[in-house]
């Protein structure tokens, strides 16, 4: 006779993995109503004056191999958090809760019980509710060994909180929040670095990023391994200084495919590139891969991970460590093709 | 000069793609505010009395696989949005808002738009905004050609209309609503089935799916492939005609993985299989791929997609067309080891 595990999918390990979670799992928000077990999560509707809900979803990309082949799978479950923290707040949000998506061909315990619980942890640390989520087992769909997670927020805030592109005006200041690494973008690129180093080199992927590399001063691994940085403490510190009209997370596509995003249609954006340090990482990748400076910039955030567009740059920079008055609005000449321009 | 591109990632074409999307996708909901762009979608929360949300995702699991072979990636975009929306109805909720997650190792803009024009149209007419959702390009991750689509739903109900198990009680009555097939789950134990099937017939897995067969009227693939029914108006019906205590969508685990979950505790289900016809494609299953009678039914909805708790079955039988008196709920027997008693 044949059976569902035959096919490669085992619903009683998934069951059981999804009972000891529910244990681990905490509601961590006092809106939340009954525990999992439920079809829908649920959670009070926010309540005030003209509240907006803001939602995102996001996975972490080729993130997951890096993270596979380090064995650090924690990292990705704090990544998966951290970004969708931030894509809120850069709406001008907090958040308020989030779902979980872990897919994988064969379900690994292990694996499955490291990212979730990082998850959980991630969403605890920035005061959002764990109210779901969903584990595929889809043999066949993925590569031997590889997993996909991904997440999906809620977040809140009055109406009038809201950051609004059309605030924003010529000469306003940018200001710029330090990154941990690449975050979670581009990671294709950088495995394509990294093969290509070790091959240079002589040597399996794994061997090239546990090598300790004195530029970066420790392993390439390490430094590819940092988690995606939750902006939330930030964020909050930067609008309680100052006004801050609109605000840009530096993800995929990197400057020129994110930060117009926090400007109004014939607003370009001024950036002193001088006004920080690119982190060596970058700097690695771009020798060892042979990269094109426009490509960098339009790939990964270079060493800020968050842009501010605020009143006040210097009420800003004092009141979060590590934040740099990056330049300023201006109006985008006739005919520009692209809307940052490096200075 | 190493470039995005050469690491299998092109990210003008994501770009190009989600611009032409845009165009197509309407926001569906006055609640809408802004449009595509932003790092988040915004949509106003509902105000009224004590609003509670409820949030659920799920993917589509291996069903990407047959709709892959038989070049039907609408399906699967249908799919993904009703069977959300039939969870939001578990839970008592109506569909707010929609955000997909669609990945591949590479990005085909056939399969992409094929897949997500479908989710669009779903939301579309299932009264559900389209506010967001990701595109992720993941080379390595995938299997060739094979792709991933996911769906994350926020509902929203008054808290008083939310569905609770804790109110049923033993004697309540059971109502049945036909389902079109396997919906979305145990696919794989499906395909296994047909790959077996191929063998033996000596042909080829889409030739298989392709043949007529008379006990289907019809082929097996289009059996396999019909979409996962949205319950929303047929629960708008029910919940007109008779008090709707609890409810359970028929998903992955089948009959003894859900059903108990629009139980109690100490509360058990008594089902009269008389009640309905089990459909051929379930018996064909079952016979091709010789499976157990409790497989079968701990795996497939085998013809009943959602079943409800109601005072009055008389009025919801006649309320929907195709509903069904199943049973009822019965004390559990000190012991039992499962929750649904089939008689």
């Amino acid at each position: 006779m044949t059976t569902y595990k035959d096919a490669g999918v085992d619903a009683a390990l998934k069951a059981e993995l999804l009972k000891s979670l529910s244990g681990r799992v905490q509601a961590g928000r006092p809106e939340v109503i009954g525990g999992l077990g439920g079809f829908g999560g649920l959670f009070r509707a926010p309540t005030g004056k003209e509240m907006v809900l803001v939602a995102t979803t996001d996975g972490v990309g080729t993130k997951t191999e890096l993270a596979r082949m380090l064995d650090r799978y924690e990292v990705v479950g704090t990544d998966v958090v951290h970004q969708s923290v931030n894509d809120a707040l850069a709406a001008g949000a907090e958040p308020l809760f989030f779902l979980d998506y872990f897919a994988s061909g064969v379900l690994s315990p292990d694996i499955f019980t490291r990212v979730v619980d990082a998850v959980a942890a991630a969403c605890a640390a920035n005061g959002c509710a764990l109210l779901g989520g969903e584990t595929a087992e889809m043999p066949g769909v993925f590569a031997p060994g590889a997993f996909d997670i991904v997440g999906f927020l809620v977040g809140a805030a009055e109406r009038e909180a809201l950051l609004d592109p059309a605030a924003v005006r010529d000469g306003d200041a940018l200001v710029g929040l330090p990154s941990t690494g690449l975050h979670t973008n581009g990671y294709s690129l950088a495995r394509l670095v990294v093969s290509r180093l070790a091959e240079n080199e002589g040597r399996s992927m794994v061997d090239a990023l546990r090598a300790p590399r004195p530029l970066l001063g420790g392993t390439l691994g390490d430094a590819l391994l940092q988690t995606h940085r939750s902006y939330l403490a930030d964020v909050r510190a930067l609008r309680a200084a100052t006004e801050v009209k609109a605000m840009a997370h530096l993800t995929g596509g990197g400057w020129e495919g994110n930060l117009p995003r926090a400007l109004p249609a014939g607003m370009g954006a001024q950036v002193d590139r001088g006004a920080w340090t690119v982190p060596p990482l970058f700097r690695f990748l771009a020798e060892a891969g042979r990269i094109a400076d426009e490509e960098l910039w339009d790939t990964w955030n270079m060493g800020i991970g968050m842009v501010a567009v605020v009143s006040d740059p210097a009420a800003a920079v004092r009141a979060v460590p590590g934040a740099v008055r990056l330049g300023s609005v201006e109006r985008l000449r006739a005919g520009a093709a692209r809307r940052v321009r490096f200075a």
